[in-house]
């Protein structure tokens, strides 16, 4: 999964040597089950109160319908949605939200106008046999924090 | 109306049937914990699934923000939209969605112009010591199987 | 409609009832200015306070625009936005709102589709030299009570 | 960013420049009583009258739900509401306003797809006891009187 998930940040940020195509986005597969759900929603509540951070945590599935929600006491208001706000275009448009938020500060404003857009970063595919079954979004802390623990609620 | 109110927070709270008047909507307590709303969700999901059901079940806190959130697989696309909708105005209105579903049932439809109203069966109050926390709100069922899960949930 | 319109201008008028047909709605004037709008709000929040009851309170002006807006500690979330959405249609359609909630409760559903609506008493007009200044909007207790403080506050 | 964040709730806590990561964002606390809240939009009013400026103010509590507003009259309409959707961000996100400005202004253009942002100055945060109770949204202004009339409404 990890492998997959780098090839394609380096694809399209046309950053590494790799041939173009070589690996294309997954396609979807089937939903992720509510056990699985809860199982990365749980790792990353657990993973934001071990940093000491107040973050919300959702898990949606291929169709970015939500699946399972948390939040640790605090969390900003703000940040509810925009967990939910993260996993959805990842799912929608089959890569990490972090994708969006790199190409936005490379000066890609037009990225903007994309519908359901969130660009920044803790948005990220949750893939099961190569295929994508849903994805993970976080908010809450920095775009990097939020990065870090939405990587911890899948390993 | 009155009545109906009294009796659906007295039903919440446990007393049984009250005079009407006898006891006030409750007033605004601090925010339901995560814990406490992830064993409310996890009842409900249980309850669902002993009764073969798949829905639904969302809580929120007392701004209405979304605290936890769990589905049954399966569960129908507009059914997590609506179990949100439904525990959200029974915590801006301090009542039970079935106060509203009743009402328009005996004939006020000016209850449907009402900003945010869910009429429906399944969205309860959540108190502790007597002040409202938040509300569960549960949909994929019929109206009254929605009422069954919520109730359940908060037991 | 149009005798329950003019009595309801009537009352708000103090005039008692007259015959219909011998007042049509009133025309626009200025704008209700702060100070004015001011006074009306404190005397609703004052009135609310003395029933135990809590409220919140909107003033806006002839174009719907809100001019001065409070609440009494503990109102249920869902008033703050009624007590504005009561306000706004009594100016746009220069009549109180139980006008609408009359009109709904006797059968006829289809003002429910009239733009930006909110059939339940607690808006009304607010005149100066016989002209529409502004509107006060009330929310928080029952429909009743929600008009008793309107017309509390402009007395 | 993190640094301007510090500062702004630095000088909101009238504690000076701190060194960065000093000093966390504040958490949220109770919600801002309609007395304080009042105090607050009344200062803001003087203020901008002081000026001559036609300005609205609005004090919303840690839900980001309107707890008192006004505006100097002639305020041009737009302000109404941008005084409020200048408060709301600030609690949602637990920062002045300022703060999405300044980031933008540096070409942090992500920024501008976060939901329910205002990225011009006069939003700032409410503190009680180093918690926050509220906010304050002005607007009316440039963007820099706007800030100016929002801090001293907080004296």
């Amino acid at each position: 999964m990890r492998r997959i998930l780098v090839v394609t940040f380096a694809v399209l940020l046309g950053l590494g040597a790799l041939p173009a195509r070589a690996q294309p986005a997954p396609g979807y597969g089937p939903n992720i089950p509510l056990e699985a759900a809860r199982k990365i929603l749980e790792a990353g509540i657990r993973d934001a109160q071990a940093r000491n951070l107040a973050m919300a945590v959702a898990v949606v599935d291929t169709a970015g319908n939500l699946v399972a929600f948390g939040r640790v006491d605090g969390t900003q208001t703000a940040s509810l949605g925009i967990a939910i706000e993260k996993a959805k275009p990842a799912v929608a448009y089959r890569r990490s939200t972090k994708v969006f938020e790199d190409a936005v500060a490379g000066g890609r404003n037009a990225i903007l106008a994309l519908p359901g857009i969130m660009p920044i970063e803790g948005g990220l595919l949750i893939l099961h046999e190569n295929r994508i079954v849903g994805a993970v979004g976080v908010s809450g802390g920095t775009a990097a924090e939020d990065g870090q623990v939405a990587a911890a609620s899948l390993r």
